[in-house]
């Protein structure tokens, strides 16, 4: 729990810093797998990281700022959206691994959706997580108007939220018991829809 | 607050009960809306109701007991599927329906999907209410068979699954700013899919 060197400035650019986050971000995220975001103290978060309380209530003032930044810390890792060559290749894949990252326990990224119910501050770094996110998978889309699977108007963010929805829907909001077929079908669902023009346009005379 | 008739019983059948439920469930609609399930609690309910606190302790046994008794209220109310005499009409009419009680201020279902993440009591009574409406909708897709809008081996729960999810993502997962045209676009764009096949038979050979 005492942390020596913690006389230094944890303001210092470089190792240290990045240590202490690494650390605090960790205990955030097993403390969140394990009770929750109501089991969530300052108190909790210093004690499994090994840090001193005075920091992490400095760097990170209260439970919203660690939530915060632990949701943060999810948009800066190197994600790849697939490349499979066909857009059901890709969109199933994407799938499977939102379904993945729903169905383990403990999930992660429900136990932060669960906190941005109760935290503005994490539902907005929530939002612009998604937000990074659907628009990284534009490319997605834009690989398939290339090969000529879709119509070039092809909305992307459209398309992408009707293939992916319904895992969250299903595994997020309706809590069903995972279906090994839905991340597939999901994705046919909804590159069937986008081939006959489902997002072209402005869609208000789609067929 | 007080309630001069307490003295007798709560369990008779008949007026005095269901009236006793109605201000309760209502007080909870209430408090839920101005300060969400942690502002929640019993006396606070007893109070706005004008009923004494014994008997919401007895009658719902804590803040749970409340809010599955509201989630199961509302699987109560005699709602009926739209009816326009198409697929897509229906859809839309439903999207539109879910997209009004999401984007209206307060919001009881979004507030109860909140509480259902905080609450396994109330996240079972969710599921069952969510698992009532959907079955109830199946009548959409079967309308849609008998005219020939659809294969005969739909399955009614993907489609409406599909068509419905793009509502609930955007909304209450990324908390996007509400889009006139999006239960109509998610309506199209299922409609579509499942024109083409899309939820028909087992799906893993779909086109």
């Amino acid at each position: 729990m005492t942390d020596p060197q913690d006389t230094t400035s944890d303001r210092r650019p470089g190792g240290r810093t990045a240590r202490v986050r690494a650390q605090v971000l960790d205990a955030v995220r097993a403390e969140l797998a394990e009770s929750g975001h109501e089991g969530l103290t300052m108190e909790g978060v210093a004690t499994r990281a090994g840090v001193h309380r005075a920091t992490v209530y400095r760097r990170w003032r209260d439970v919203a700022g660690l939530l915060v930044d632990v949701i943060d810390a999810a948009g800066e890792v190197d994600w790849q959206p697939p490349d499979t060559g066909s857009l059901r290749g890709d969109l199933t894949a994407l799938n499977q691994e939102i379904q993945e990252s729903l169905v383990v326990r403990p999930s992660l990224p429900l136990a932060l959706m669960a906190a941005s119910f109760q935290s503005e501050q994490a539902a907005r770094a929530q939002t612009r997580l998604w937000a990074d996110r659907y628009a990284q998978c534009e490319i997605l889309v834009e690989r398939a108007v290339d090969r000529g699977e879709l119509p070039e108007d092809t909305d992307a963010r459209s398309l992408l939220i009707a293939a992916t929805a319904p895992l969250y829907h299903e595994l997020v909001l309706l809590r069903a018991e995972p279906d090994a077929q839905l991340p597939k079908r999901a994705a046919e669902a909804a590159a069937l829809a986008a081939a006959a023009g489902a997002f072209a346009g402005r869609n208000e005379e789609s067929p």
